[in-house]
């Protein structure tokens, strides 16, 4: 008898070359400890797989968690308007609990939609979201905004203590990333003692690429040269680092990423939504790029379901290329998993795999859109809605069963997460 | 005090003029009967609006409901490998009882995601689908799919007599259509017969136009002209019309759009997936084109739920024309609603408005991806997903009522199509 915590039994499962096998998945403390095909198993606890589908928990590779408390305060509207007018005041008035709970109310919403991990560049007061991570059981890969100008270099002392007080924290669950946020808000120099500090420490970097062709267009005219090419130039690149968006980005910038190994959060439905420009991931992914999806923000979003950007991805390269062939649902689902931890640097996570960190999701597939049941991948990814996911495992921990928070008072939260919504916007 | 069969007490709900506004909504047989401001509502009846969001149900412009057969069986080919080693064959198979267990679980699909009229265009055997309709209580607007080629005067023949028995059946719910298939597979002679058999009839019309590039070439190649242009030759727009897709456009084939008054229902999760191309969605509506959504069949969605056409057709615009203000969510949800009614030709349809029929979908707004609660409309459009979808009223009759069926056994009918879908697929 193989000893463990708990085994999922007789259970579709998604494997790592994209394929669904039919197994029990043993889990052993934080760890998958055995993947068998037994048609009867011995355990102490065991979970009911049939009518489930097992998929590694989903990385959600760049967002702003405490966004969530500007949801829908403000859409459709023309970019500097939204983010000057609307998002930045607002943002302004934030306090240290505010970020709390809004990471807080953001962590309900990304368990109950099978994320397990995400990559949450705001700030200040990251640990307010680092005690979120802790509490709620998700992993949770963290970086402070910096700013370049005015008290840039006081925003950089506090990712350092960040990067101090907290990689490693809550069993490992919490890592740490340094965060310059742009090329538009972080000149040169300052991206030059970023990569100092963040060498020092051997931490990653985690900053906004190329977004918008505005943003493309004023550094050509500041610097005369775009913007990867400015950054390489500083060394940041030298760390190890995760670019989110990279929506119009020139040949030579994708041999630049290719070459640095820099890993890539595409975050289709915000480009879309902000009218930014689409990432050309099959591109990216034929040079052997390693793409992530993300979120972004709720206020650009407008949720942080990964399943819409999974679907996302794989219909906008499609449509984009005119090749219908382009990211097929099993990438899809490898861009939100193994890819995803891979952006982000976590290690032994984003795989159904003996050895792995047992970070799953088992979808309920009894709803009608999971019907007839012959590819629950491509119907994972092509048809269901996140509300199909039923149970949520990080660390082997159970944070969600049966749809039944585990670690979370979700009404609490969602209370007095209103309370503050409330203040924030005088609403 | 109001004569009323039930009351919607103290809702949020979307005014035709895209706002929201809180109030009673009395439903008398089968119309709005009343919207009114009181605080307390005396009624035998009184459904609790707290907490909920009313919309007018959402209209699925262009279908093919049996076609959930297929879901899921063959995804990310090329359109003619899958179309002709994968669809046809198996479609060739299908019997009178599989077109009908087909369309019975994309009721429940339909239902289940706020859906409460479709345009449906599938065949032989549309008298099943009608009986689907009939039994759901959902409104459907039905044709069968004429191919010229062959035995089209027998199909043409068959789409007469599915006017003749069910145009205004099941009290006025049922609409029948007539429903050439697409250029390609209709030539110009065969079109006029068409124009003249609906015209006799007073019938409108629902057609395939212009969905891939290589549908134009073709077209240019035999007829020397573009798809509309030909068409437009046959007197076949002179009755009033309904094009699917649209996503190849000349100006002057939009000239023939607009002057024909032609309504276009727009496919944005099916053109995507297929690598089809984008509709001109943007330039459409600026010419006061009725535009409205369609999920088209699950084979090529791979689901039938409009809110993710409403989210992709506000999303898909913005970066297709780089204008993060065009199709706001107000427009897009008028797309699923008012101009989706409007577009299958139902009258008095797709407003929440007094003497309207009370076609009335509640969204539950407890969820986090409600929170906070600022703008409802904005919310179900870029947050929200299907499962939100609570009540879902026809013609005053109450089809759900806390995600609960009233009028389909789903559990008898999944298991009925698992056998259908197996026997059909060899699975």
């Amino acid at each position: 008898m193989i000893q463990n915590d708990f085994v999922i039994h007789d259970v579709k499962f998604l494997k790592p070359d994209g394929e669904v096998d039919t197994a029990n998945i043993f889990v052993t403390g934080d760890k998958i400890s055995a993947i068998t095909h037994d048609d009867e198993v011995t355990a102490e606890k065991i979970i009911d797989g049939r009518n489930k589908f097992a998929t590694p928990g989903f990385v959600n590779a760049h967002t702003h968690a405490s966004m969530t408390l500007l949801r829908s305060y403000s859409d459709d509207k023309a970019l500097m308007d939204w983010l000057q007018k609307d998002i930045w005041p607002i943002e302004d008035k934030m306090t240290r609990h505010d970020i709390y709970i809004g990471a807080k109310l953001a962590a309900v919403e990304m368990i109950r939609s099978g994320t397990t991990a995400f990559a949450d560049m705001y700030g200040p007061c990251m640990d307010e979201v680092a005690k979120v991570v802790d509490e709620s059981g998700l992993r949770g890969i963290l970086s402070q905004g910096l700013i370049g100008f005015a008290d840039g270099d006081k925003k950089l002392a506090s990712n350092i203590d960040l990067y101090k007080n907290f990689h490693g924290a809550a069993d490992g669950r919490i890592t740490i990333m340094f965060g310059p946020h742009a090329i538009y808000t972080c000149p040169p120099d300052y991206l030059r003692k970023v990569a100092t500090e963040a060498g020092k420490l051997g931490a990653e970097i985690h900053m906004h690429m190329n977004e918008t062709q505005t943003e493309i267009d004023d550094c050509v005219k500041n610097y005369g040269k775009r913007p990867f090419e400015v950054v390489a130039e500083t060394g940041l690149f030298d760390t190890r680092t995760l670019a989110a968006h990279c929506v119009w980005l020139s040949d030579d910038e994708i041999k630049i990423i290719r070459d640095k190994k820099i890993r890539v959060a595409h975050n289709p439905g915000s480009n879309m939504k902000l009218a930014s420009g689409i990432c050309p991931v099959t591109k990216l992914l034929r040079e052997g790029v390693t793409v992530a999806l993300g979120t972004d923000g709720a206020a650009s979003n407008n949720n942080l379901d990964m399943l819409e950007e999974i679907r996302l991805a794989a219909l906008l390269a499609k449509v984009d290329t005119l090749d219908p062939l382009t990211v097929p649902a099993s990438q899809a689902l490898q861009m939100a998993t193994e890819f995803g931890a891979a952006a982000v640097g976590l290690k032994n996570v984003g795989r159904l795999e003996v050895g792995y960190q047992a970070d799953i999701v088992l979808w309920n597939m009894r709803g009608v859109d999971w019907q007839p049941n012959y590819n629950p991948a491509s119907l994972l990814v092509y048809s269901a809605n996140s509300a199909a996911a039923d149970t949520v495992i990080v660390d082997g921990k159970i944070l969600m069963q049966n749809r039944e928070l585990k670690t979370l008072d979700e009404e609490k939260i969602i209370s007095e997460f209103t309370a503050c919504a409330n203040r924030l916007t005088g609403k």
